[in-house]
């Protein structure tokens, strides 16, 4: 058996090859454009191709040398929701399109089962609290609608040629390698944890709380957090999932548990005994209130059991890395 | 001005660049592969590409020797439900990566209004009858799904980049010239009423009806028909409607009229004076009961009336193309 890890040199794909080399069961062949991925993240026991998913003749090269190839992890689309409003094209593109061309490469290799990054933003305005795998799903920004696609696409792959697969609704990662050794570096960061860590660094001044008059205990945006560590295992759950012959599915991956962003500052500073100056901005546009994940699903079925159970923990193993790296992984032009 | 039409050679987009030529208003350009269009069907006084509107540096070519093209009009998309079920991927690939890819291009090149042909089975089964264009969209088929995300796609592109677009929702397409000259050539051929007519004309031996425990009058499915001359009117209008600078908006194009298939198969044994010997066989997979447009928001918004308003003048207009031509286009391998 072997698994082919497409993104594998991103903030949570990087977690998912360095987990699976070091169960050392099987072949990790890692994919990555470095686009907005570190080929310094990649574990160095990984067989590593540099190239885009998108191109078919790459793509078929890498099945072809790599022939013990059954499963394919999928973690390489373009994640960030202002950037989906401002250049919509380029995550169709990078996302569905992508997604569409690798099906066509899988279906002709005969590669039938792959797990992929889905995400909280196909729920949109969420219907329910907790978001559960039922609750429509009806995005409100370019990024939600491409994955949307993406599940939709692999439905109909699915019922015509038998692709299984499943997809994994991410709420929101946080958290890095407690050793230190991976962590997150995004060009340009947007994320709440590690610019208000950048700020307890002194890389940067402050961390702009966007709005706090949503309808929450304390005005400002909720929501759940988890751990890449969780996500990587819950990659490998889904795949062991697969190879048993399961039908296709999705599942919610969150804790069940919502904080605030204030309560993250609170959080952070306590963790890192800094002050992290912080100032209320205008709300930002397409934030819901509130999204906390029923996971319920996850740990019923795939057996899920994240190790990463409380706040502090994550923002412990952030600060690791963010400490350890202020420049990240320094690789930029 | 000028406009662009995609699928130029095909059956509806045939009949469009024949309106468009005979009005003698301005430049028009037609890109078609020809992997179900005809050359034949292409009036010789519009400017011909042969090439995939998916190829960015052929198209980017097109617009660069026709810079006087300010529309696109898109007929290219493949439409075969049952098809789409066994190669979704071909339907996604096509349809809606195609749609990524051109509107890319038109992006680059300043191009910013685009008519396209989307269609009744993004409604999937219909929550109402007649349907408007605020039907909730559901589609049960690989080709509707393909068409809703090109409107999806079509809608961030308008937000982002002020490309406006109108797709126009068709309901059963079917008719001909009446002069004979232009017609429904589909290799192989799937739709009622030419199989109706190739048995009238003795080339097939009879017509299978699928299912007759439909809940209708009859039994057997209800659809709403309408003209390619009427749908290329509604397109010529839809541009207009754009150039005009008014918002992105949906059509219905249909008759408000609904015709069983048995209703169909009466009425061309009428036209034909042949007696059409038919079968009633079982039901298809995702076939919807009823499906009847309302299209009062084309009439009283884009001003559209159909000139071919009951289903005799459309059979006959069918069988003035089918007795005279046999064998299509007969352009075939």
């Amino acid at each position: 058996m072997g698994i082919l890890v497409l993104g594998g040199a991103g903030y949570i794909g990087s977690h998912m090859v360095d987990r699976l080399v070091s169960l050392g069961q099987e072949r990790v062949v890692v994919v990555d454009n470095l686009v907005t991925g570190h080929r310094a993240a990649v574990h160095p026991d990984a067989v590593f191709y540099a190239g885009d998913l998108a191109d078919q003749d790459f793509m078929r090269q890498v099945f072809k040398e790599n022939p013990d190839i059954d499963a394919v992890i999928h973690f390489a689309a373009y994640s960030l929701v202002a950037e989906s409003m401002a250049e919509p094209l380029k995550y169709f593109d990078n996302n569905t399109a992508g997604m569409i061309r690798l099906l066509e490469v899988m279906r002709e290799v005969g590669v039938k089962s792959i797990v992929f990054s889905s995400t909280a933003a196909t729920y949109g305005i969420p219907e329910e609290i907790p978001i559960r795998e039922t609750t429509p799903q009806k995005p409100i920004n370019p990024y939600g609608e491409s994955k949307l696609m993406m599940e939709t696409i692999m439905k109909w792959a699915d019922q015509a040629y038998g692709i299984k697969f499943v997809p994994l609704r991410y709420f929101n990662v946080a958290g890095a390698k407690p050793d230190g050794s991976l962590g997150e570096d995004h060009g340009p960061e947007t994320h709440l944890l590690p610019i208000i860590l950048q700020v307890a660094q002194g890389v940067r001044d402050k961390i702009m709380i966007f709005g706090d008059d949503y309808q929450t205990p304390d005005g400002t945006n909720v929501r759940d957090y988890v751990h890449p560590f969780d996500l990587a295992d819950a990659h490998l759950l889904a795949v062991e999932y697969l190879r048993a012959g399961n039908e296709s599915r999705a599942f919610n991956l969150g804790s069940a548990t919502g904080f605030s962003n204030l309560e993250i500052l609170e959080a952070a500073r306590k963790v890192t005994g800094k002050e992290i100056p912080a100032e209320i901005a205008d709300r930002r546009p397409g934030d819901p209130d509130t999204l906390i994940a029923s996971s319920e699903l996850a740990r019923d079925i795939l057996g899920w059991k994240p190790k990463f159970d409380n706040i502090e923990k994550i923002i412990e193993s952030a600060w690791a890395w963010h400490s350890s790296h202020p420049k990240g992984y320094d690789d930029r032009d």
